[in-house]
């Protein structure tokens, strides 16, 4: 039996249950029975506060784009040569990351579907791309190794960078037992920029 | 209209099929109707060749681990400082990976719902263990950088090749337009270990 609470909900903390639901089951496979249920008020109660789940897709996303744009307006990322702006952009990509984890993991995933999707694997690329730039002017100024295929590069970056949805877990950080955000935005721009190496 | 196959498939080639669509519906999504369907032939004749679809998928990840445990029984995983055993084990998997590409997807995505999954599961962890034992004898000589962490650097570094399937497609490098599968191993080492700055 399912107890229905009282709506105390904002689209805000709506948010919060719709992006965990989307998570666990894919934003095709929720239905908005499954929100219902996850956040027990009825569906007319879900209406009351958004038009759907596309709008709540949309807003999820939103803000994990919002935080990703964000760090390209910071003064980090436009002074400076460009292997220091890069350096900037992909720690703070890691931080932001961190620290929007459920929203840049559903952003990650999504497929592209419907229209918000297409839109929000649009906005994604445009972010890649802004971060591609940067790489490249990067190599112009002779700061990045001649040897390596840059879009390549910038691909394994990501892809590095995009692997943490899968395996960080905050409890473990804040328990003690796993890693701290900063180091891990750190470690990452050490391996990627100078390498592992000791001895090159 | 289906129009039935003859039956002229072997376990092999049927496995072809089989991991193309638990790639395509995720494995818990398949169906033996669905690999019926996919196959063109009955799902008596699909028995005829193995006992079901947990053996299907027991033999697509067997295919990617021997490629991946194979690795490290190969001379340059095993002489020379652990460093270059790190490089040379790291280049491997990128080029297993490639040139088994479905099977390793599989695998990757695999979550451990059924026993033959959790099997997988166990296979692909004591895999990771194996390449993190080398890069802590790497630390341990003093070839790896000391201002990292060597657990949270070793995640990366799989993260960063794992990322391959998601991303990586073998027709584009085919058809000139993409990258080669050697290349692109030769990147992931270079990135990871000597990093993309030209000056340290």
């Amino acid at each position: 039996m399912t107890t229905a609470k009282r709506d105390t909900y904002t689209p805000e903390t709506l948010l919060t249950v719709a992006v965990r639901v989307f998570n666990e089951r894919g934003y095709d496979g929720t239905s908005m029975e499954h929100l219902s249920r996850a956040a027990g008020i009825s569906k007319s109660s879900i209406y009351h506060h958004v038009t759907g789940k596309e709008e709540l897709l949309r807003r999820a996303v939103s803000r994990a784009l919002d935080g990703l744009f964000g760090i390209l307006d910071e003064p980090g990322a436009g002074r400076g040569r460009a292997i220091e702006r890069v350096e900037y952009v992909t720690r703070r990509t890691v931080e932001v990351l961190l620290a929007e984890l459920p929203y840049v993991t559903l952003l990650l995933r999504v497929r592209g579907n419907t229209k918000a999707e297409r839109w929000a694997l649009e906005r994604r690329r445009e972010f890649d791309q802004r971060v591609a730039d940067l790489m490249k002017a990067a190599a112009a100024d002779g700061d990045l190794r001649a040897d390596v295929d840059i879009r390549m590069a910038t691909r394994l970056l990501f892809g590095m960078i995009n692997s943490l949805v899968e395996w960080y877990r905050p409890q473990a950080a804040e328990s003690g037992a796993g890693v701290d955000g900063e180091q891990l935005a750190e470690t990452v721009v050490r391996l990627a920029f100078d390498g592992l190496r000791t001895s090159h």
